[in-house]
């Protein structure tokens, strides 16, 4: 196999050129990083983990109309995906009171929303992921006004859906923070879900317990976050039930 | 315990008042009811697995911030909801073509929607449930403008988060049809999802074979109603994995 030229390097992920036209390959490193990339860590597994979790949200996504950049999975770390130009914003939705939200409004952890906040931030890490407005997003020319509602419209159902099948497995989705990006045929533009969805970017909480299976085991230093993260592939059934450990990963690339 | 007084005697659900304020007790019956009444049966044990399942979903619900009409269930057969008045209309949410949608319109049963349709008919079985539009529900006074909308918003993101909680068990949600009720407090209403969300009153197929695990069970004569629900409940976790099907109920009252 030709060696495939890389694109751009993420802090968890890198995007290589690919054979198809359109398209890209993402591949999923074992790379944490959290506050930006103030703390990092390598956790075996992670990115084989977090291709598969995206791979089974964004097919399902897909499914009830929702458009996504997922092609397919090419091999344990790597998927297909439509080149797409990124909007330059995080789009947060919020179930429950938690993280930085909790901590600026001073509002209580884990407190249930009458119903889903949606919160934009710009992408930008050197200035901290600023909270920013519809307004500003459309003075600065970050999306269109039409944009930002068909974001705030996806990100809304995405959200819902996302919920009840954590629900399904005995987990709450807590929050869930997506990224969008445009994708251009002739002159005209449509948005697509992109980047991933994984434990990386949600808040996800056993039901009963209120355990913590997602990044912030990392933030929090309370745990491995494989060990997370396989048992929320499990729950999925997404992982095989055989075993209840990732299995350490043979790189195929 | 002091004999209920019966209030209203549906098809497959009956009514009887309850000593809570503001509160009455949904019973269901084993009674399966087709076609607008045409075609009757009664399988034993449905009633039981509908107050299970219609629990799940509408305590599922009301965690996202949906309202619904459940307040607890109070045995096998029983639920404690509040008293609501309910809207003359019946809102089905279609993520697939299916039943009388596809028929209709001469669509291709089980064609995936590029989006999820929001359809009311007039609940009314001796005109045969006819199709209204939001305009005649409001010209007949049926609801008003901001119900039909808010019934509208409601019933999107309740299809969305239960399609989520069916594709995290393996089921394809093609449609669920909900019912509304206004709740009055003083002079102001708010609308509540009422009646129930259970397989009546669902298409539930399995994703990977597109088996039927629905009333179409019975509407087609195609086996027993209670094997599929059943089978729903197992793979939701509502019921105990021991057995494969529900034992016969226990008469509580």
């Amino acid at each position: 196999m030709a060696k495939q030229k890389l694109i751009f390097r993420g802090k968890t992920k890198s995007i290589y050129e690919s054979q198809v036209a359109n398209a890209v390959i993402l591949r999923f490193r074992d790379d944490a990083s959290a506050f930006g990339g103030a703390k990092r860590a390598v956790f075996e597994g992670k990115g084989v983990l977090n291709n598969r979790l995206s791979e089974h949200f964004m097919a399902s996504l897909a499914q009830v109309g929702l458009p996504t950049h997922f092609l397919r999975r090419m091999n344990m770390r790597d998927q297909l995906v439509v080149l797409a130009e990124m909007i330059p914003l995080k789009v947060a939705v919020r179930n429950c009171a938690a993280g930085s939200m909790a901590a600026r409004l001073g509002i209580e952890e884990g407190k249930v929303l009458p119903n889903p906040i949606v919160e934009f931030a710009l992408k930008d890490e050197k200035l901290g992921y600023p909270a920013v407005t519809e307004e500003h997003a459309v003075a600065f020319g970050w999306a269109s006004q039409i944009e930002m509602e068909d974001m705030t419209a996806m990100a809304l159902r995405a959200n819902d859906f996302l919920a009840g099948m954590m629900a399904g497995a005995g987990m709450r989705l807590v929050e869930v923070v997506l990224e969008f990006g445009r994708v251009w045929q002739s002159e005209f533009s449509h948005l697509v879900i992109a980047d991933e969805i994984s434990p990386d970017v949600c808040r996800l909480w056993d039901i009963k317990s209120g355990r913590k299976l997602d990044k912030d085991l990392f933030r929090n230093g309370d745990g491995d976050l494989t060990d997370g993260y396989s048992e929320v592939a499990l729950r999925l059934g997404v992982l095989p039930k055989t075993g209840t450990r990732v299995q350490k990963p043979k790189l195929v690339n």
